[in-house]
């Protein structure tokens, strides 16, 4: 499993994710799932992936492979469909979700046969040209959803865990900076309670006015940014969980009760 | 959906549970899933139900048609076996089981022509005679597990989402009320995540040499105790986010800047 987070904000975009692959418990190793794509002076495309490590590597290999091809022409003569042909960020999602369908296609029987699933999941954040910046989640079956003001968030693979944060603190008008905290709370917060689901974490943060991060971070357990950052969250919870209030019938004396 | 659960501590059992039940979005109402037993003055049991909820209201109504039968024998002359005749907790929860199971097999056929599911998970706290508190969560297949030092919590339901605040704070030290604080977070939280997980919340208290609740609370959304429980974790988990510390390249002008 593995659990990546996405957050739209007025100042632009943070996405993070976490490193843990696994086939079973037995067979546990360390991939990043954040890849940048920079194809052009006028876009950049941040993806993030979820689900058959295999389908995910070659969904990311193919979309390479396709800018490589840049002089390419379809059957029709347009310009093959790459990263950087598409006009838009929903056909860059059309695409990925494309790509991800015929990768599942071609392993999928193979895969069925020994019960195991092909699926794969992403969140794409990007911009093109002057639209702003926007973030989508793309389906296993193509399809994609959007951030959008009222749910600035987008979650894909182990999210349940890491939810309450984000439904608590994620504002369209947090800083990036208070994104990236957002994103790393509600990593630690799986972490903790999934296996599967473990650092390094990777971050970017992508000011809405730039054509790529300002920030990328790769986060292992010992790294001192992530060290405080965890103590200090743990702390805060402490004194949140030791300052809730006595019930009724409780003595005055009790470490909790109020006057 | 439900969520329910359980912690088994130094000082007695905490059982807490939702109240929402949901047949699709559009079919949500309220039902009490914490059923308390008390067939003798050597024993008690608190039964927390999640899964089909026909099943678990069945389950119920046949424990306690068996407890009304109290001159019951089976073919071989022995005492029918109910919750008045076990000797031990993990009797009481394969007895439990073997109902479910039952319950299960009679009404899952036509469940499954329809593409519903029988299922049931329960979790059984209680004592018997002599013995201290137990907890086991009885799986759908009828087998059991228990709660333990080194596990103090059991969860059934719509876990995932409340798991974080027990992971962090459910110590076997914890006191019965601070137990309760701790189930009535982990069920805020899984509610703001959820909309098939609401109040009113049922927790019972019982100190280990009791036998039965000495507190048992049913706690609305307008309740003054759950009013000032939720909003003070509300703004410790706010004062836990702000004061997260600053990454090196933040300015320290920025509100969360270290000195």
């Amino acid at each position: 499993m593995t659990y990546c987070v996405g957050l739209l904000l007025d100042d632009g975009l943070v996405m993070a994710s976490d490193s843990r692959t696994n086939a079973g418990v037995d067979h546990i190793s360390s991939y990043s799932k954040l890849h940048l794509f920079q194809p052009g002076p006028d876009r950049y495309f941040v993806l993030l992936a979820a689900g058959n490590l295999a389908t995910t590597r070659e969904v990311v290999d193919r979309i390479r492979r396709d800018l490589d091809r840049t002089t390419g022409f379809d059957a029709g003569g347009a310009p093959a469909e790459t990263l950087a042909t598409v006009h838009y960020l929903f056909e860059a999602a059309r695409y990925v979700g494309r790509v991800s369908r015929e990768v599942q296609l071609l392993h999928g029987p193979a895969l069925r046969e020994v019960g195991a699933a092909p699926e794969a999941t992403f969140i794409l954040g990007g911009r093109i040209g002057h639209e702003p910046p926007a973030l989508l989640l793309i389906y296993p079956q193509g399809n994609a959803i959007a951030a959008t003001p009222e749910t600035p968030y987008l979650q894909i693979g182990e999210s349940k865990f890491g939810k309450s944060s984000l439904d608590r603190f994620a504002r369209r008008s947090l800083s990036l900076e208070d994104g990236a905290r957002l994103c790393l709370v509600s990593l630690e917060s799986t972490a903790r309670a999934n296996l599967t689901v473990a650092p390094p974490y990777e971050v970017v943060l992508c000011p809405k006015d730039w054509m790529g991060p300002s920030q990328r971070l790769r986060l292992d357990e010992r790294d001192p940014d992530l060290v405080a950052l965890t103590e200090s969250w743990e702390t805060g919870q402490r004194r949140a969980f030791e300052s809730l209030p006595a019930f009724a019938w409780e003595a005055p004396a009790g470490g909790n009760a109020a006057t």
